[in-house]
């Protein structure tokens, strides 16, 4: 791994600094495939919309490309993740008028992921460990993710790909680390986002991808108990693409038609950008 | 402001430092006066529970107070800030099997607080940023405090010292950085924090208190609409002790009798230490 902070070769940041006291910032994980940033101005603009919600003043994407083309990418596939935070300050929760930035990119290994898991699908189980609701950050790809942590300390099992959290109404809302979409009848169904979880740059993708394709997509509260009900399920991130799902906790799921055919028209290169 | 990290004199941290990354950590809050640590086998026992719960290892109270010895403690009160992440680990909600903790020991100024605070009370508002609602994490000092930000975002006039959060359901949980307790008819009241909000120090200790005294302490959701019609309102946090509310938005509070007695038997040197 190396790291570019605020511009500069560096390792550490500051122990004052309010991403560490408060998780008070964002980040994007973007892959990088054959020296190029797939969704670049898509995981842009989810930051950028981040920073609103945030009050955070917005980088410049030249300003985030400048700092990543410092960093030493050997990899075809790596994994690049950009961090803001509102930079140091003193004790309290009170935003310090001076509050200065910090940047921070690094670059990563890819995942080490079965060869077959896109054809073959993943296995999935159900957490304990609920998501936090607040319609004040959920969407939201913020520092605050002491629940995804929990809830993926509950499995060693490497066959185990994902565990879908729920809020504490039983909605599923997410896996820890994707978005999760469920289709029956040709129509395909994702949890609303306005209480808790990640409003994903590949879920956004696939919503539009399924109207331009003439499916229906419908944004409702989704019960265990539906998943099982469902002819296909399928988790999307930055670096798995569309993933199907194989099994879900005892349920199992054998065919994919739609979800192959959405994995096969996403265009995971779609406003790539050359590093 | 000077810190020892992991027992070094120090001033930065990793950037792959999960406290970072996740907010996968605790922290305390402890006052320090005329070379006291107030209450601090309580936090230590909070940072304990905490720990459990997050299954962090438990440092052992010697190593924090060796860490706290190393500080320059100048002022005759100072705010000393313990911080335990779960280390340095790579990308990825999964906790790395060797990550080593990171223990943050810092000093801070005491607050600017209004010298007749104690006597005349604080001006409170309600804020519209709602507290996170997960049962998993509730009651835990923990990292995760984005809400809390946001929520002491919302004003900037010197003479409110703090802002009630809600639960979703219109529930006060907490102030920013402070529990609350109303009083109606010689009973005390204060919210449940099964859900949400951070099970302060001193709450703990105003529980027993009551009791003591002969007071019941009633465990309650309540309103905002509630706490408008209740005899008295107070606050309380690790540097405030008891303080009384004045002005909660547009009603006053004029009289404290039940408040003042709890402030001034809750002994803030019950199990201190000498630094």
């Amino acid at each position: 791994m190396n790291i570019i902070i605020n511009g500069q070769v560096n390792s550490s940041i500051a122990a004052s600094d309010r991403g560490l006291a408060y998780g008070d910032g964002l980040f994007e994980t973007i892959a990088c495939v054959d020296g190029h940033l797939q969704f670049f101005s898509q995981h842009m603009q989810r930051l950028n919309e981040g920073c609103q919600r945030l009050s955070l003043p917005l980088i410049p994407q030249q300003q985030w490309l400048h700092d990543i083309r410092q960093l030493n990418i050997e990899q075809p596939a790596a994994v690049i993740k950009l961090m803001l935070t509102r930079g140091s300050g003193g004790r309290g929760y009170k935003i310090p008028q001076d509050a200065k930035l910090t940047r921070i990119v690094s670059v990563h290994s890819w995942p080490h992921y079965a060869p077959t898991l896109r054809q073959e699908g993943a296995r999935l189980i159900v957490c304990r460990t609920p998501v936090s609701i607040n319609p004040a950050l959920a969407g939201l790809k913020h520092l605050n993710r002491l629940d995804n942590v929990l809830a993926r300390a509950e499995w060693e099992d490497g066959d185990i790909l994902e565990g879908l959290m729920l809020d504490t109404q039983g909605h599923v809302i997410e896996g820890t680390m994707s978005n999760l979409f469920a289709i029956e009848d040709q129509c395909l169904y994702t949890p609303s986002l306005a209480q808790a979880g990640v409003a994903g740059v590949i879920r956004q993708q696939l919503i539009a991808l399924s109207a331009k394709l003439g499916y229906d997509c419908k944004i409702v509260p989704l019960s265990v108990k539906h998943l099982n009900n469902m002819d296909e399920l399928f988790i999307c991130n930055s670096l798995l693409g569309v993933c199907p799902v194989r099994q879900l906790e005892d349920k199992h799921f054998k065919q994919w038609p739609i979800t192959s055919i959405l994995q096969q028209q996403l265009n995971m290169n779609e406003a790539s950008l050359a590093v």
